[in-house]
Formats: structure tokens, C-alpha cells, sequence
């Protein structure tokens, strides 16, 4: 049987499943980076994200944060409840660096208290350009209470995420994540929320262990993504 | 006696005055553009924006919206209330133009309802990057209240300007206002409201009458500037 593709994103392919509420997601081995401007082929790269997502979002639904998330169902493969998805990137930022640290005038590394949140369109052909409220309003993003309601949620899974990280020794410097509607009209995190997703740095060395140590050749990519998904599963 | 220059911008230049909580500030004739990559000097420019500065500040003042203006001093001369700026460009849309729809999927020329609000960092060597109510409060470049009460101006400077221009037959697409506060501490605006700081459209052709006449060579600037004063000074 040929599963049909919906949609194949930068990192992840979505395949239509057997049942018509919910999806296949694929994590696949493709790496890329500024913009699409560099690209790589990882193997195992999908399968890593694909886990650390997974007990992620489980560790996100434990903690009452309503996410896509069904079931693994193999390497790579996640059965996720279909959303139809709101258009932003819902930026979580706890220590200063990257964009932030280009665009203004933050020391890199400096703890943000409390955590920023920063919401850019969705948009590859914009390059995913920096909203604020009033413009998200305009075009129709999200109502008010939409946006409050996902700035809230997003404060929530930064405080799951930080207590997780925390108890790991790591660093959640930042992350992305994404959000949609479910049939029944509720609000549930989507997406991913991954090494691709993450700024991780270990509380130690503050060395990167992220798709950072990809952008900016840091070192060996799939190792560090090795080691980061061993800390996150543990002995699963 | 030698004036003393505190401050040169690419269109003004501040100087003492013989009174300490009092500035002059010199409407010059240059005119800049594309973060100024274009440049030229075009004699009685400054005059110009000097004069219409002056009346829309005594518009606003009359309309309850407390300026920096104290006095038109000869040719491009204005004398000021001294205020500590807040780095902020406040910029109030009423028509879809410029980097809006370079940014964003809004149709050129469309309405905006209710006027759209973006504040700018004022910052040459970032290039003014757009800012969220988020980093706004990350940097204490203004608080929560702050912010408030600079929206709220913001939109009724706009209020009063979309008034005044209606009456002309011209509509105000856009513009760009600075805030600061004075020695008693109270928010003020300050800056200029010029043909610079302003998009403007013949309500009829949709005709550029500001500055976008120089950006993009629509014609000949000087008039253009006249024109619009001529328009907006009446009589005077």
C-alpha cells in the first residue's frame, strides 16, 4: 500500500492514515539550515527527533499541555491526531542568543527573566518574518484570545521543558513550537519539538548540543544528537 | 555666538539653546533614503517640514496631545521642549504600503480598520529592527504602562491627522512618531511630522506626496513638498 503524502516539509513528510482524523508524520534524515541555504542527509538524524519528540510531548500531555501525539509507530514514524494548523512560530526564549543576539542589543547568553516570547508568520517565502500582536490581529492570524491562549500554553511547555532539562543538566536556551486545532476545535501543540526545534546547551560547558552544532559546524551533528536523545530517553 | 550642536540626525540638527530645559532644533535640507544609501541636499526642504511640523504640532496640542513645540524661530527653526527620547519609532498604519506589504501578505492600498500600530527600535547601526511588546519590556526600553500610553497617543495623533488630511483630500497612509519625556516627567511627542515621516496619497490619483517621491523618483521632490505645505498651511 502507498501511503498518500500531504505535505513534505523542510525535515518531516505527512502522510494521510488509515483514519480521517488522524496522520502519519515522518521524520526524515534531511538536515537543513539558514533558510534552506545548507543541506544535508543524516541517517538516524529523523529517528532521534522523531523519539525525543515523542517523550516529550508524552511528558507535555502528563503535565496537562494537549498536544497531536497518538502513537510511535516504528522508527521515525509518529500517528498524530490532524490539525489544522495556525500559521506562527511561537518562539520561547530563556537565554539570549541566536536572531535575538543579531537584532538587538542582548549579551549573548544573559538570562531573560521572564522568558520572551517572540511569534513569527510561517512563511518560507517571507523567510518567517517577526510578528507582533497588532499584526497577527490584522491579518487574521488569531483573535486576541487565540494569542493569549497560545502565549499561555507556550509559557507552559517552557516550564514542563525547563524542569525536564534542568534535572538533565542541560540548558533550554530557547525552542519553537507550533500549534493547531483538532477537530473538535481545541487548541493542541503540533509540529515537533526536537534538536531541530531546541537550543540546548549543556549546563557545564554551555557547549551546543542542537542544530547549531549543524549551522555553524560545531562538530559531529549525529553524535550530538545521539547523546542528547540518550540523556532526554534515559534507559527507555 | 556659536550655537552648540548636541545632536546631528540625517535631517536635523540639535542644538543648546540659551535655556537649559529648551533645545532648537534645525530642519536641514538634506533628505535621505534606504537607510540612507540615497542622499541629496534640496534647497528649502527643510523650511518646508519645518512648517508643517509646526502646524500639525499646534493641531495636536490644540487636540489634547501634549508636544515638544514651543515656537517656530525663522526659516526651519523650531525651538523645543528638551526631552529624554525613548528609542522607539511608533509607527501608525492606515493603508496597506511599503514594507508592510513587502513583509506581509496585505494587499497594497488596502484599509487597515483599526489602524495598525508597529514600534521600531531606533537603532541606525541595527537598522531599526521591529520590536514586540515582549522585547520592548526585556530591554526596560519602555514599561507596560509606558507602552500603553505611547499606543494610545499614537493612535490619537492619528485620530487628529486623519482629520486634518481628510479635509485636504489626502489621505495619511502612514507615518512615523517619536516620544520622550520632558523635565516634569510627562510623555510628549517630539521629533517631526513632515513629508520625511509621513506616507501621503492625493485621495484622488493616489499620487505619492511624501517622501516615497524621492525613494522611488516619482517626480520632482521639491515641489511635491511645496505642493503638500501649500495644502496643509493654507493661507497661512
Amino acid at each position: 500500500m502507498t501511503e498518500e503524502l500531504l505535505y513534505a516539509g523542510k525535515a518531516k513528510s505527512i502522510y494521510r492514515s488509515d483514519s480521517p482524523d488522524e496522520l502519519i508524520v515522518v521524520f526524515r534524515d534531511d538536515i537543513t539550515a539558514f533558510d534552506g541555504g545548507k543541506k544535508d542527509v543524516l541517517a538516524g538524524k529523523g529517528e532521534y527527533n522523531a523519539r525525543v519528540s515523542a517523550r516529550l510531548f508524552e511528558l507535555l500531555e502528563a503535565a496537562g499541555v494537549p498536544t497531536h501525539l497518538l502513537a510511535v509507530e516504528g522508527p521515525g514514524r509518529m500517528r498524530v491526531r490532524w490539525l489544522t494548523m495556525i500559521p506562527l512560530e511561537v518562539i520561547v526564549r530563556n537565554i539570549a542568543a541566536g536572531s535575538l543576539v543579531r537584532n538587538y542589543p542582548f549579551e549573548e547568553g544573559s538570562r531573560l527573566d521572564p522568558p520572551l516570547i517572540v511569534i513569527d508568520y510561517k512563511d518560507d517565502t517571507r523567510h518567517d518574518p517577526m510578528l507582533n500582536d497588532e499584526i497577527v490581529l490584522a491579518l487574521r492570524l488569531a483573535t486576541q484570545a487565540e494569542l493569549d491562549e497560545l502565549k499561555a500554553l507556550a509559557l507552559r511547555v517552557n516550564e514542563v521543558l525547563n524542569g525536564v532539562f534542568a534535572d538533565l543538566g542541560i540548558l533550554l536556551v530557547d525552542f519553537k513550537i507550533e500549534f493547531g486545532r483538532d477537530a473538535g476545535g481545541r487548541i493542541r501543540l503540533g509540529d515537533e519539538i526536537s534538536m531541530d526545534s531546541m537550543r540546548l546547551w549543556d549546563g557545564e560547558t554551555r557547549e551546543s548540543l542542537d542544530k547549531d552544532v549543524y549551522r555553524f559546524a560545531k562538530g559531529d551533528v549525529l553524535s550530538t544528537y545521539a547523546r542528547v536523545a540518550d540523556r532526554i530517553l534515559g534507559d527507555e
